[in-house]
């Protein structure tokens, strides 16, 4: 094929990744704990390696029976998972409601009887800066990579990228505290977003610590087979999963956003694991709640009682709409397309001055601290501004202030400010036309865009689901307002058919999602008949947000570097040949060689994995005259030889006494994930350098392979399928000729951008 | 690694399955146009082939804009796809409602008018046996493929299967007569089933009918990425799910059907194209029957009238459950996965039976006949024995006869027979708990097990999903009496609770879905409380279900002998490497050859792809000394030579003015279905023999390839994965040593019954 035409894509798609590259890099300082935006640091899943030769002779001594009982156990750590998730919501729930009731008693104790703006306004800060100090702290100095919703890395790691970290316990607590700083000081992040990451992270959690308990003893070999990469990143999924169910009460949503959003390699096995998950972890989190709040709760049945529709049972009687509304529904996608499409613009160049200016701990927690206290005085001085007075009505709550209000009523922004979000968004939805007025709805509306815009980057725990859905909602209603005034009988009384449509807007405008997101409608508001609307102006509202910009995980994922497949080959690529883009820098070892050189090869290259030749020198690049490594025998990982040189498994014959241990220890070499570990320098007895090692019982004998006249959509979907990190690229005579690895391949998503180009004008990025 | 247990394995594995095919293949008669039952008929679609090196340079041409109009077109596919689906579901159902109609009124007419037994049975056998035999003879005169509920036609094309004849107009249109037949006679079969088969029908005509429309003119260039295997079977999925969405109400239902029983292959974009056709097809179905009744429906609102809810509404004030019904759950789970596996099973035996002694279409009409009168006698005998009498309700339809009842009340099993399965599905889930007495219910739960079983493997189109419900339904209202009669408080006067959970039950006994079917249950009544108990006892019967037999689709796969890929690679399989398993009689041909060797190679074996080799000599067997056939090259397949060689492609060079024609023809080749016309006799004349022909332009220069030490594991993910068709085994020095087809791999789907026989008795089959 064309040579010159390839190498020149191949160059230019390295310069589009440079610059994106260039600004993620400024935020990687070697001393901070900080999380690395470079590309280089993420290296992909190994879903290959795990069945060497040593795993093959285990299951064979096992047999039948062991199949079936692993099959139980496998059975019994989703069920776990999802027990642990719903545990860990309720937790972070009942933590929350205390600290927002504590925060609400104290300000309208201060407001409806002290009658002292000062000091409120005094008391307010603190109730705002404290948590966002500790949720910060947190953070910055323990676990730099728990900021943000976290589904950006659990998009990545299902997609089989290794993320540092993402089964880390302490993460994890990271996380909880992060997130219920965050919602208690008010801030405009939500925690079902951190939900989900911290579903997956329980997964992960789960799945080690079985792995731990059955560390010996006759359940070793029942736990084996679960001991892979593959089966992990399965109940991490699941976890994910049980986290939005649990979150939104929404089991089959929380599947299908698992899959639609999530996983790169699925089977109709894998769906089941993930429903069974999520649909236990919806009411246990449920009965959970129940059995916590039966005392708390008012006889009288009030919207905010605790349902199991998490947007509040939608009436069918009361909520119908007509064909002849179909319009109206696609208006409003396109709207909810368009401000969602701002609001990923305005989060990318926020992102982008945030990696380039506010780049050391001391500058990141002052940026948290300045928004905390933004928020408390936005907060208060459009309570006292806009000083609308609205008569209480007898499904009100009690979190709302009097201030300068006649008795029987409450000023009306007060009850946007010191609801929790839940609150908020049900009496958006259900509260009839007259609750709110237009002003103090867009003032809602436009401060909380604002917002959420702020806290979304702060190094919290943020997530950006209910304040996208309570902007849309806001809207929705206003929109309602406005129709109800031109045509009162098309809505009747009830705007929360509209609210509930802007809300869907808003969110699917900014991240994009249609089918998970329609289902998750559907569940949390009982209704099923609302289906059609609800697909239009999500369908809309991903293709108007698409025209403009990419989703907002999307976008933060390209500003992360990680190299992310996305579902298809790129178009227009199928001429394009391995030769093109494989990396001709090789690192290929002989399958018999001495301990000091292979010491030598590892300590001085960087590369993961080494395809084993047939060949008595060992190439690390070749020159010009060799154009070729030598015969393909097979194929080895860094982490492997590591525990073959630590171990010193070349002493010894692979079969002894020592055997399980052995084949364990290899076994678990194949999921290190730590670098550190990875790529510290080994030491061998300078006696021992001469001493020579068949690499042949270690190795992967039979890895994938393409040959170099394979094109890109054909490698891109091996890849993307099998889960793979590197391949083997192969001539005519089988000699190792290139590799292949994830990042090669990750350059194409840009095409895009080209694509784009060609039609109109050039995108924000 | 061990040759001699791997071959053992392997030919245990063939003797299986030649056991299997034994008792199928009896039903292939050459003559006859009945679908052969054979093994080997069955070939696997071709993912991989259609990206040849001509398909590449066409893309070249085209660019960024042709793609963008591409996708647009192809949206617009699915949208037309959706549409038709549903006229075509509301055509069948119009004719079946008018049909029943008409037999109902003349039967009553005969009843309460004439009260003449004997009058009442001939026209009874009438109504039945004449629709019964137009229905079958259409089938076995016009298209025998057109038999049974087509599910499995269905699940096998989305594995990767080519099934012959799955996109004929004249299937599709036999479809429609035979299940309308089935419908109005009666019979214990449903059109739920044959409507997802029609669906996927519809959808495969409908993109050859755009396909085309665009074979010539500009649009040849926007439509020529959507001409190949993948873009039609992700069509036909669609299609699939449009079908059973139109048939239940249920969008998210039939994308998650058609996610879980069919497709191996799946990306997030296919699962929004899948979703947006269903969603479209669901209520332009709706809003066609609107139309087309509302001058019909009485205006008083009974739970038969047409509703969104296929099952009804079910209202949540009234149905509700507690924590401590979970036993009864269970129970209901583990009842209805018994009666489940004893369906299968003598539908197993029933399709044994049928193979061995109903061979001829004689017989076979004639059996279709028997039916059909043992149906109509069955119905009068039991109303006339069981004259059990019933208040007439305020809901009660018009459907029912007064037999010997006094005035004001009717025949109480008459109004099972004479409703419609939609109607008594209503009535069994909505009816108060007297509606029905326990005696009645229980003799038609067990005559209609009896005619449904007898129904299903007729040479008619009949489904099993409304009768499975029907029965489960019936023994679940059972239940809920005699759980009322013991303790009334649980269940109020509302037996549809229990009603609905047996109808889950009972179908998710014999069709082993779990998710889909919970979210159809959650669709088709509205409900969405009710998630968890269907979940429980869905979950329940697939697992009691699993212990006994597999589910009624894969036990009529399996019998069909289609070379079906399960979703995960067999257990214990790791040890055995492709050369254990592949098949070495190998055609490999060189790449420069005389047209007159490469005929007589087509017409004298049976192969349909051929490895390319550079070797001088052509080996289509190895002798023991040559161990290889030399050089892998390519892969070509019979279809493209078949082209090359009827269109004379050889005398011409490749670039001249007829090269978009040349092209066509070559792409076209990789999806042609029909054997007759793949492996006819090729004819060229003496003179052109020997004009030496260069495969190199035409062939697939970067075949997916493995190495001969590659695991079954391995291989079996990349065929499951990627759809593949064949892989060429090479060895180390790249020279081709064998091939696997699906075939190969479809044996080992054997494994569970090992597994099982070494933990119980040994299953049925």
């Amino acid at each position: 094929m064309s040579g010159v035409g390839c190498m020149n894509h191949n160059r230019e798609g390295s310069n589009l990744s440079t610059t994106s590259n260039a600004l993620a890099a400024v935020n990687s300082k070697p001393r901070s704990h900080s999380i690395n935006y470079v590309s280089s640091d993420y290296e992909s899943l190994d879903y290959d390696h795990y069945e060497s030769e040593l795993t093959v002779r285990e299951e064979k001594l096992n047999g039948y029976k062991t199949v079936v009982a692993t099959n139980v156990i496998r059975w019994l750590i989703y069920f776990s998972i999802a027990i642990c998730t719903a545990a860990v919501g309720i937790f972070i729930d009942t933590i929350i409601e205390y600290l927002c009731n504590w925060k609400f008693q104290s300000i309208r104790n201060c407001i409806d009887v002290k009658h002292s703006t000062m000091e409120c306004l005094i008391i307010w800060i603190l109730f705002t800066v404290i948590p966002t100090i500790i949720g910060c702290c947190v953070v910055l100095f323990m676990e730099p990579s728990a900021a943000g919703s976290g589904i950006p890395f659990v998009i990545s790691y299902l997609n089989g990228v290794r993320i540092p970290r993402m089964t880390a316990v302490r993460c994890l607590l990271v996380k909880v505290i992060s997130v219920i700083c965050v919602c208690a000081a008010g801030l405009g992040g939500g925690k079902e977003g951190p939900l989900i990451h911290i579903g997956a992270m329980v997964g992960g959690s789960v799945v080690e610590a079985w792995w731990k308990g059955f560390r010996s003893g006759p359940g070793r070999k029942i736990i084996g087979p679960l001991q892979n990469d593959q089966e992990r990143r399965d109940m991490m999924a699941a976890g994910a999963a049980a986290g939005l169910s649990a979150a939104f009460g929404s089991p089959v949503g929380g599947t299908l956003m698992s899959l639609e959003e999530g996983t790169s390699f699925w089977s109709s096995s894998l769906m089941w694991k993930v429903f069974f998950c999520a649909a236990i972890a919806f009411p246990t989190y449920n009965a959970g709640k129940n059995i916590l709040y039966t005392n708390n709760t008012n006889p009288s049945e009030s919207v905010h009682s605790k349902s199991i529709y998490f947007f509040g049972k939608f009436n069918e009687n009361t909520i119908y709409f007509s064909y002849s509304e179909f319009p109206i529904f696609i208006i409003f996608g396109i709207f909810g397309g368009v401000l969602g499409a701002l609001f990923v613009n305005i989060n990318y160049r926020l992102s982008i001055f945030r990696m380039k200016h506010i780049i050391s701990n001391r500058k990141k927690l002052l940026e948290s601290v300045f928004v905390a206290v933004f928020v408390a005085i936005v907060n208060l001085t459009t309570m006292i501004l806009l000083n609308n007075c609205q008569k209480k009505l007898e499904i009100s709550s009690f979190n709302v202030v009097q201030m300068f209000c006649p008795a029987g009523s409450y000023n009306e922004i007060s009850s946007f400010w010191l609801h929790t979000q839940e609150e908020n968004i049900r009496s958006l939805f259900h509260y009839p036309i007259e609750a709110y007025s237009i002003f103090s709805l867009l003032v809602y509306c436009v401060t909380y865009f604002i917002l959420t815009e702020l806290t979304v980057g702060l190094n919290m725990s943020a997530g950006l689901f209910l304040p996208s859905l309570l902007i849309g909602a806001a809207w929705g209603r206003i929109a309602s307002k406005v129709i109800h005034y031109y045509s009162p009988g098309i809505i009747g009384n009830d705007p929360g058919k509209y609210a509930l449509l802007g809300a869907a807007a808003q969110l699917g405008g900014i991240v994009r999602a249609t089918i998970s997101l329609t289902v998750v409608f559907i569940e949390a508001t009982g209704n099923v008949q609302f289906l059609l609307p609800l697909m239009i102006t999500l369908f809309t509202a991903k293709w108007t947000g698409d025209f403009f910009t990419d989703g907002i995980y999307e976008m933060q994922i390209k500003l992360s570097g990680v190299p992310i497949l996305i579902s298809e080959p790129p178009p227009l690529t199928s001429d394009i040949t391995t030769e093109d883009f494989m990396s001709d820098t090789v690192c290929a070892i002989p399958h018999i060689l001495m301990v000091g050189k292979l010491v030598d090869i590892l300590n001085t290259t960087k590369h993961n994995g080494f395809p084993v030749v047939a060949s008595k020198v060992c190439y690390c690049r070749t020159t010009i005259e060799h154009k070729c490594y030598g015969l393909l025998k097979g194929f080895i990982l860094r982490s492997q030889l590591n525990v073959i040189l630590e171990h010193n498994l070349y002493l010894s014959p692979l079969h002894d006494e020592n055997y399980y241990t052995k084949l364990e220890l290899i076994r678990k070499s194949t999921f290190i994930c730590d670098d550190t570990l990875l790529f510290q320098k080994l030491k061998v007895k300078e006696d021992e350098r001469s001493i020579v090692i068949d690499l042949r019982p270690y190795m992967n004998s039979a890895p994938y392979i393409v040959r170099l006249e394979t094109s890109l959509s054909r490698t891109f979907r091996l890849f993307r399928t099998l889960g793979l990190r590197h391949i083997v690229v192969i001539n005519n005579t089988n000699e190792v000729v290139g590799i292949i690895t994830r990042k090669d391949l990750a350059k194409f998503r840009l095409w895009r951008k080209a694509a784009t180009m060609g039609l109109k004008e050039v995108n924000v990025y």
